[in-house]
């Protein structure tokens, strides 16, 4: 007999912030106070614009689900290129950067959480992707390729760690993030709130 | 700006009935009768089973999205093979046999309705099934093959009309179907109903 497992198709969305122990060895609360700042102020606010929900937070990651793989890249893009912005001022030693991979899968639903391939193939993709940039499995390129403008390199077939096949990887840079359109209003020094206040604020 | 479109990611069932001009040429009244029956008793409590919504029907045509693409190409497998066991009396020139094409894509969603390439591709892949038959795009094909036992041979790139890049499509024949297992308890002759008797009825 089959299991009664409930499936459901969804774009799955991997981050991390690049050198995380660095960060924290340097500077512990400030870092984390940091972070908070760019989850509250841009990442969270971001996520509920595109109807993303976080499926679980780690110390320095994030597992996030969307119904539609064109707005979680859409979301990915916004994200990477805020923190541009937000990173503008800030020393180099000090900067947090995420790491972001985009997949799309057939993924089991139990409660909140969600299990399979697709799941960990997100992870496996945002290893991938150099810090300020994202990487996307060949099934969200094919889907988004003729709906949203940014450029993806491929980057080949990788084999990543426990899953069977090799999957192909598309990488769209820091540089080709930095490139694109600001997505708020530019943000003056001294006010970073000031780029997401225009849009309404979680309830 | 961005226009407000809802998107989400959805697996599209499109269904028709092979020669059906034929059919009602030679019996439309029977015609018309056999499908209503096919569909109350086989068609929509699999349908319904596997969380699937009929987005529309025509005269002998049906589109219809589901959450999961292991569902949508389970229930098509299930259709096709409840159809061996019906048709297994039938007079071969009375018998009705379905075309299924089955695709994955980010859709638009616009109340009930869908648009948009994803929905269109589904039909253009029911077109090139053979009755009884099933063919899904590549990436159905990616998607499941990891999951679910059904043999489909690569038909390698497909033309379709309006569709800008061929497709990828993969079949599963007839014969294929007919050599899966019964998915309800086997009919007796005369009794077509009982097969799916065990089930809950739809309300």
């Amino acid at each position: 007999m089959r299991e009664p497992v409930e499936r459901r198709l969804a774009a799955i969305l991997a981050a991390d912030v690049a050198g995380y122990s660095r960060l924290m060895g340097a500077d512990e609360e400030g870092t984390l106070a940091r972070l908070k700042a760019h989850r509250r102020e841009l990442v969270d606010p971001r996520i509920k614009e595109h109807r993303g929900r976080i499926v679980k937070t780690t110390g320095d990651g994030m597992l996030v689900e969307f119904p539609s793989v064109v707005d979680a890249v859409r979301c990915a893009v916004e994200i990477q290129r805020g923190m541009v912005d937000r990173n503008a001022e800030v020393p180099e030693d000090r900067c947090i950067t995420f790491r972001i991979g985009v997949n799309l899968g057939d993924i089991i639903v139990d409660g909140d959480d969600i299990y399979g391939d697709g799941v960990n193939i997100a992870a496996r993709l945002e290893a991938l992707a150099e810090p300020g940039g994202i990487c996307i499995a060949r099934v969200v390129r094919d889907q988004i390729r003729d709906k949203l403008p940014y450029p993806f390199e491929d980057m080949g077939e990788q084999s990543v760690k426990n899953i069977a096949r090799p999957v192909r990887a598309y990488a769209m840079s820091a540089n080709a993030v930095a490139s694109t359109q600001p997505v708020a209003a530019p943000l003056q020094p001294g006010s970073a709130r000031r780029g997401l206040i225009s849009r309404p604020a979680p309830p």
